[in-house]
């Protein structure tokens, strides 16, 4: 017959359902340095023995577990917590054993508080007591193996009974288990990034449009002169760039994406390719690589990162098609295929081919060209279209990249399917572009930001939200109104700790779209612009003031620390985010660019700690206006053509 | 760098949330013989070409997977079904390829219609078609190889353009699929049970209380003459009887528990063991094996299925106790430890060590046991106490049995804590015993259904409902009001398939319990008690007609196909059984034993397919009474001194 026994028969215990966990394990859950994670299991045995139950946790890399405790809370669970200090991945897993030293101590004090006769069992005490001393320190036997001796010896039985009941007998127990028969949970996977992954604002811009004259072609050094001044005085940190290599000219686009480009049209900076080299080439008329590395360190040096852009695709002219036609599609009439969506062409661009016969090879250029990236000094990466390459290489590559630089942070730009966007989040990707961007009404806001921090997701979708992107021109901004742009740039930057805005476009409250399309007309991605870099505004105010605020208090810092508020107007928004350090954040929008709104919104007493008679101020960090509230019911007025929002931090006892 | 790439990089599938599922594929899911199995999952690709995905399942033992296309139904989902008809384990998956033939045809016809010229994707087409002609039957092949020449003769141009778009190529594409890189799902396990498993009506008696006359000690052959027609009579299909070994004298236990058993005291079965024999050996007070064997062979001619009782446990007189010491907890003084809850001492029982060193030979020794049972012809066990013994043992003694009688069904006797009836249930337990016996209000009675019925248990966790065992008398019947009992018996055999009581004395509305506890007054486990086989009451009356019901209604074969109904009144409780062959049975019980009640029951129209303005009957199959109902909201009007429930059958146009 042919079902196999256990290896491990004796072993009683069970241990189930623990949390966090991602899909059985098969994904890492995922956490920031610093962060507590509080794991909790199901842990039973047959029979009515005492169980002991340990959390353990270790870093993958290192050998040896830590263990602590874990306290029962109910229902055969068992919670206990640990903190993790290194961006790289743990590991953690709870395991159990029969207690059967305790299940003693129980015991022998009902048969004593009974008045039984236990020499019998003091002799089992004995033999316990045995195990003690083989496993305690030199200097801590003594005192076991005398304790032993009294147990066997039936002139000291009252002295004997009075010590098995003892503390010292309590402690010794748990001080040296007897671990027989240990049952562990097979490890699950944590990945920890860095703080940066959990707490950044985004500055999205083309270099090419950043030259201080109009007419020219921006460079890297302009970058330096004119986006990082003004990014870091609005308070930004990520420099958003898009691809930085030469473009090809096959099929180059033209202004406003026509097929037909002129002579002196520039190209989209994702027909990646030329015979000036691919994706470790840099355009010439961006500067010279030194010039990037320049800029990566000036960026350093105010604080601020860059984050590149990784099209996996490539003109016709790219050095790929060339030395590696395998990992196209080639027709029967030997041309590579080029990206099509039927009857649409786009014949400046050629897929790669991941079915390709010879994937490992790709898979190893494309990873090393990350890895050049890295050497530049290059930590973040924006990923483009990650849904249109093959899963498996994501977590391949991403793995390996995390290996020599675990701080590298990666974004996915996947706009489509909701389980194609989580499934690339829980293969490795630090962040995901979202739907926030079409979130409008209350109750779509509600829904999406409880699916974000309330479900499964909480444990590996990182939002990074964006009121638009250098693609995306939403219906919702296309009305051109104040209110609407204020209304939207304030939402990304409380309700998710990550967020960016295409710049500065989006400060200039820019409303002309391509006609019928979410797109903007005449698209930087198309041609070449010239801003002014010092323009002001309500929103560029609003914009410092915000950026100002998310770094002075935490609990703006995450995203899913956030609990929606009751208040009764489908116009009004209010949600409170709390950090362990007491720093409490009350933001209330009202939703309606058009009209003033007000409401009662109702204060989660107990989130915040107060008592229902006690008064507490509200404290606008944008007005710099305090009101006195008491209570859980408190009046709201919001007038979206004076400001539509309040930014209240909650301030205690005064 | 230490990733390993995956072994099938060129994979672009992902499968994932199969349903059914349990914890991950760690256990099997559970159904029965007839069952149609809907399957479910997410599948889902990187990128837009089309998708091919199958439903694969097998008999485990088979060598091949038998293939069904799935639907599309929404999300990235897709679903297909497959029937079950044999009592054996099945393994069902899902598996799916890029299906690059089918995603040709569909960009052959954007293009066409955009009125491209398709040259090359016609030679794409020639490719795809030599493909199919290679796998293509021999006879099949001539068609194939023919549309393959015409797509690569630019003279037949038109006519290959129509024949790309054509249903023949469609149904090619799909018959001759070309697979490629095929992403399969670790297959998930199915147990299918027999019919019994899904439906029976459990009769517990004590065959030493079977005897014709007073003062005697009843035999096997007494169940015969006195037990069989009286169950059979009542419409009972299962006879369980608990221990029939020889039972130890030393500690033997006296009337009502008493430690001092009087010399003429029988004791208590389930103290197994003497001189005599254990495990396979027969009380000689009860018959001989050969009368056993009788009773099951009588059994079986009337459609009667015999089930024994499992109790790993041994009197201080079993031969293990001699041959097998190690398999017992020895004490330092060389005895056996005996059963003990501190302070309480069970001194007339042994239990197994499943921490025995000696484990594999003790497994062995219970499985040879249930082996041995099964050659006698037994094929349902219950078992004692199941949470009190090791987890891994049962999950491999049960696979071990039912790999040599799939048709042995397991009914687990653990009135314990909810995790560890589920964790048994889940390792291959057949039947549960339940909380049912303890649920008495309306609020708790759906709770506990819905839990059973619409959680993860649906797939695992067969109830088996109990008013009473030997065990338990509950506090609900220790009044011993008739309404009470038979509104207790009404919903144990139409909220479950599957159900039992403990008799006759169930029937008789015995009440009187021991002071103080839910347990029988001068209770069967320790004295020999007589019984009139043939009173009839209100409550026989009851049962006779349910049973009857129950057998001609498949809608009540079943215990998932349950929906509760809206009802203006706590006291009143109405629930829907359906099947889909059309059959559909409306309960509504009175909870209040005293008092009349009458309320509004809201009949889901949409479940039984009626129009609101449809005139339909309600057949009472108690009383006989017929009601012209019509819409939802339908009066109900209950007196429990006359009969506290309706059991309607819902019937159509007429």
């Amino acid at each position: 017959m042919g079902i196999p026994k256990p290896i491990q028969g004796q072993n009683r215990v069970i241990i189930e359902k623990i949390t966090p966990q991602l899909d059985g394990g098969r994904f890492a859950v995922k956490a920031f340095v610093g962060d507590t994670i509080n794991v909790e299991g199901d842990v039973f045995l047959d029979g009515h023995d005492l169980l002991a139950v340990r959390l353990l946790h270790k870093k993958t890399k290192d050998r040896n577990w830590t263990e602590s405790a874990m306290s029962f809370i109910g229902n055969d669970r068992y919670a206990a917590s640990f903190s993790v200090d290194t961006n790289c991945q743990y590991q953690y897993t709870i395991e159990s054993w029969v207690d059967h030293s305790a299940s003693w101590q129980h015991e022998i004090k009902a048969k004593i508080k009974d008045n039984q006769h236990v020499n019998i069992e003091l002799l089992v005490g004995a033999l316990i007591l045995d195990k003690m001393a083989k496993i305690a320190a030199k200097e801590d036997k003594k005192p076991i193996q005398n304790a032993a001796k009294i147990f066997r010896d039936s002139t000291h039985y009252d002295e004997a009974v009075a010590f098995s009941l003892s503390d010292t007998m309590k402690e010794w127990i748990s001080q040296y288990p007897d671990k027989q028969n240990v049952t562990q949970h097979p490890p699950l996977k944590l990945w920890v990034d860095r703080e940066k992954a959990a707490f950044s604002a985004w500055y999205s811009v083309f270099p090419r449009s950043a030259a201080s004259r109009n007419g020219q072609h921006g460079t890297f050094k302009d970058v330096e002169a004119n986006v990082l001044p003004r990014m870091k005085s609005l308070g930004f940190d990520v420099l958003y760039i898009p691809p930085i290599h030469p473009i090809g000219t096959q099929f180059r686009k033209g202004k406003n994406n026509t097929t037909n480009a002129l002579p002196d049209d520039v190209g989209v900076p994702y027909g990646i390719g030329s015979e000036l080299g691919g994706h470790t080439a840099i355009l010439p008329e961006l500067g010279t690589l030194d010039d990037l590395k320049h800029l990566i360190s000036v960026c350093k040096s105010m604080d601020i990162e860059l984050a590149m852009d990784l099209a996996i695709q490539c003109s016709p002219d790219h050095p790929w098609a060339k030395s590696h036609p395998e990992w196209f599609k080639v027709r029967p009439d030997g041309t590579i295929q080029y990206a099509e969506n039927p009857p649409k062409k786009y014949q400046d661009i050629y897929p790669v081919n991941f079915e390709s016969e010879n994937w490992v090879e790709l898979w190893e250029e494309l990873k090393n060209t990350i890895l050049t990236w890295g050497k530049w000094g290059v930590r973040i990466i924006r990923v483009d279209n990650p849904h249109t390459k093959a899963f498996g290489f994501w977590e391949w590559v991403i793995a390996e990249v995390q290996e020599v630089y675990p701080d590298m942070i990666f974004l996915a730009e996947a706009f489509t399917k909701p389980k194609v966007m989580q499934q690339l989040a829980k293969l490795g990707y630090t962040h995901s572009y979202t739907y926030y961007t079409w979130r409008n009404t209350k109750a779509e806001l509600i829904e999406y930001m409880n699916e974000l921090t309330q479900t499964d997701q909480q444990y590996y979708m990182r939002p990074n939200f964006w009121p638009n992107t250098h693609d995306i021109l939403p219906y919702s901004l296309q009305g051109g109104l104040e209110p609407m742009f204020l209304i939207r740039y304030f939402m990304a930057a409380t309700l998710s700790s990550n967020y960016g805005t295409f710049s500065p476009v989006f400060e200039a409250m820019v409303k002309d779209a391509y006609p019928g399309k979410e797109e903007y007309s005449h698209s930087e991605k198309y041609e070449v612009k010239w801003w002014d870099w010092t323009f002001e505004n309500k929103l560029t105010h609003l914009i410092r003031t915000v950026n100002r605020v998310r770094q002075e208090n935490s609990a703006l810092q995450r995203t899913n620390n956030i609990t929606f508020c009751d208040i009764n107007n489908d116009q009004l928004l209010a949600y409170l985010k709390t950090h362990q350090n007491g720093n409490q954040i009350l933001s209330i929008v009202n939703l309606d660019a058009y009209n003033k709104q007000n409401g009662v919104v109702k204060v989660p007493l107990n989130l915040i700690g107060k008592h229902p008679d006690e008064e507490f101020i509200v404290h606008d960090l944008i007005s710099g206006a305090k009101y006195f509230w008491k209570g859980e019911y408190n009046y709201i007025d919001l007038d979206p053509h004076i400001m539509p929002m309040h930014l209240f931090r909650i301030e205690g006892n005064y």
